[in-house]
């Protein structure tokens, strides 16, 4: 009943924190959402830090697991793997995406994928196959990725490589650089 | 004077929202680190919020100039431009990632990077190019951004498209799936 009763929390807690970001979700709306008292919540987890850590915590051992575990080898297979690992947590990915407070409180969550949405159209037209945005959507995201990851390096060593990767991800033939 | 104070003002607080977080960083810090008073630092930005949002404004304004004025039309080109854009603004984007509380408090953000580079070495080997380096951060930040994004389709349909998009931003032969 007990570790029943933990789980229950945990499921309601991450409803809410997908759906309305954990920092606009109390212990008191999990509790009284339960129907139990917020003791009864604070047996179980003595602070909304805790009850957060608890949800990420089966993606943290997942991923430490896959890396810990694979052997190098067929590198399609890793991706697809891979690919599985995050797809299994999505719903804590969301939810960690969704707590970038600073797109939070500036409302850029929203403009940022309407951004994104018009630089596919512009890159691929208005009329897209599924294949086209999933690609775009890596090609957009793997370089967003790189401005961040190698920030530190000079924009002429990383973006003619990203780019190259990018337009590679998109389809497009191959032309010189 | 005026108006140089406030660009002395969000230098400041650009290099510590960077540095340390835009949560850990007091208005009171930034009058401090300046020598000015904190009603002084108040007659320009009357709260913290407001002196983020006039730093990652010029970004917005950009992103928003560029995909109004971009006609469809040479795809390598708009990639090319849209990089150098977000390399524009890559300050920026490192204190919006850095503000992934999430993250932030479960000190996730380091073990994510370390995730990855371990992804990296079991998919292309210890002995990394550059361009190896560059082309597997945007082959998994993409994928990443489609479990995200289409995180309300079947496994199976965005499974494929996003690992062949990968691949081929990695350069991997093109095999059967």
């Amino acid at each position: 009943m007990s570790s029943d009763t933990k789980a229950r929390i945990q499921a309601v807690a991450r409803e809410l924190f997908v759906r309305q970001g954990v920092r606009n979700t109390s212990l008191r709306q999990i509790s009284d959402r339960l129907g139990i008292t917020k003791p009864a919540l604070y047996y179980h987890f003595a602070s909304r830090d805790e009850l957060v850590r608890s949800i990420v915590q089966p993606m943290v051992e997942d991923i430490e697991r896959f890396v810990a575990q694979q052997a190098p080898g067929d590198a399609r297979r890793l991706l697809d793997d891979y690919f599985e690992l995050m797809w299994r947590h999505r719903e804590v990915i969301v939810m960690m995406v969704r707590e970038l407070s600073t797109l939070g409180y500036l409302d850029l969550g929203a403009r940022m994928f309407d951004w994104r949405r018009q630089l596919i159209i512009l890159l691929l037209g208005p009329e897209l196959t599924q294949e086209q945005h999933i690609r775009a959507t890596v090609a957009l995201g793997g370089m967003s990725d790189c401005t961040v990851e190698y920030a530190h390096l000079p924009l002429d060593v990383v973006k003619p490589l990203a780019v190259a990767a990018a337009a590679d991800a998109l389809g497009l033939a191959r032309t010189a650089t």
